[in-house]
């Protein structure tokens, strides 16, 4: 997919996930660095009912296969790193 | 929950989440960081059925509540940082 159409596409994301992918409220996950294949197949789990959720199910009911896709590419862009509690 | 069970408990996870929570396989998700409330309620959808994957739904079946607890602890104690591409 495009990223950087999905980093424009991410703009109804950003309230929870926000656009870097890091979530900004506690019940939403982070999704920054998450595999194009995951979040694809989550969003299309979404839009077809096989995964439920009341926001995303909403939100992903009208996107196209190409905006799934752009904006997986886009999540998937950004580089996460894990930092162990000592 | 206690990160440090939790951490002992990650390695039945590691194979596909890794230690650190970052995804080994690109159908798992990273779980580094998620909240402890998105972490627990993912566990238990998983566990009573209300979300549904092949390893989740066994990984999950014989979970209980103090080692879900305990398992979203250590995941959520995890530091991420998130990078955005150029």
């Amino acid at each position: 997919g495009d990223p950087a159409k999905g980093k424009v596409l991410a703009k109804q994301c950003q309230t929870c996930h926000g656009i870097d992918g890091i979530a900004k409220i506690p019940i939403a996950p982070n999704i920054a660095g998450e595999s194009q294949i995951y979040l694809e197949l989550q969003l299309k789990h979404f839009r077809d009912g096989q995964r439920e959720h009341e926001m995303m199910t909403v939100v992903a009911r009208d996107l196209t296969n190409t905006e799934i896709e752009d904006l997986a590419t886009w999540y998937a862009s950004i580089q996460v790193t894990a930092t162990l509690p000592e």
